[in-house]
């Protein structure tokens, strides 16, 4: 049976079914919507789009997003340029820094090793991890990676790696998050929380 | 904390947050996964959202969705004039024409009445209805409506200002949808199952 939706309706819809989490019939629903709208509002957003591409630029140093030739961590002079934290993507950054905790700056990979995805170590940024390391004074490597196997396997690749002398390489700590419930903690994490005790 | 991520991906997080069922943190993934995409997929995107209003019109018979002057179903001889069925979107109307059972025309009512969310039956294409009833050489109207309070409340509304004679009202069947599970059917679905049996 034909769609009886006009072209650009069906148009739209097939575009937005290109998105992660979008099926079709979400997809459909969010034309629908959007033809709702006023024209002004549709506008801005296919204008932010059709920005994107052209306004974002990947950082030169740490491979985070960047509006210019470096990103705003990477030229602000205040930022403590002898500790590197490893992260998997520039959202990671995001989050760090919503902390006001970390004062160092970052290295972007762009994933992690994952051989069952495909994913080799030759698409990742370690390359130039290991350059900036031979490169610039570097005291500290803060493995920021997620706590599961991918990870676990890339830091454990970034370890082999890495032949610096005093340079300390430190990952985040595992335990049980705040607000978490003990009752519906997974066993690894208990485990860890247990290895990780400090005293009160 | 001041968003790290560069002005562009921040705009485009800001519009996608405005669509339904899309939060902050859907939307700056959204915002990363399309950066990842080519330019000419986005850019495809972005035109289909400018295309959208400028390429859609409302049926001036039906109120449904149309790309001329009126919808592919009210242009096309071939359909059953004289047979009407009322639904509340345009998407319903789609939804009965994967059936190929129906062979009639539409009229869509722009949603249902709901004293609670604040839709009178002046917000609702009702005049329009009722002026092709009188009008028109129709025969039957289905009340094509989903069953729940407000579609029941606005079928009878309906009932109540349809004056002409000989003209059939119908609705659509109740009854345990193909593939239900009797187990876990609602009491109101039987009932109207029970009542609605058929001689085998």
């Amino acid at each position: 049976m034909q769609s009886v939706l006009p072209k650009a309706v069906r148009e739209l819809t097939q575009e937005l079914t290109r998105l992660p989490g979008v099926g079709p019939k979400t997809a459909k629903r969010l034309a629908i919507y959007l033809l709702r709208q006023p024209y002004s509002s549709v506008s801005r957003l296919a204008g932010a789009l059709k920005d994107l591409h052209a306004n974002v630029r990947i950082c030169r140093t740490c491979f985070s997003l960047a509006e210019a030739e470096e990103c705003l961590i990477c030229k602000d002079s205040a930022r403590d340029r002898s500790v590197v934290c490893v992260v998997e993507e520039a959202l990671d950054v995001e989050a760090f820094e919503r902390t006001d905790v970390y004062t160092g700056v970052y290295h972007i990979l762009g994933g992690v090793l994952s051989p069952l995805e495909g994913v080799t170590h030759d698409q990742l940024n370690f390359k130039q991890l290991f350059a900036r390391l031979e490169n610039e004074a570097i005291k500290e490597l803060i493995i920021g990676l997620d706590h599961n196997m991918e990870s676990e396997v890339t830091a454990r690749y970034i370890l082999e790696n890495v032949s610096k002398d005093n340079l300390k390489v430190t990952r985040l700590a595992r335990g049980l998050p705040t607000g978490g419930d003990i009752e519906f903690a997974d066993s690894l994490t208990l485990s860890a929380a247990f290895q990780g005790r400090s005293r009160l």
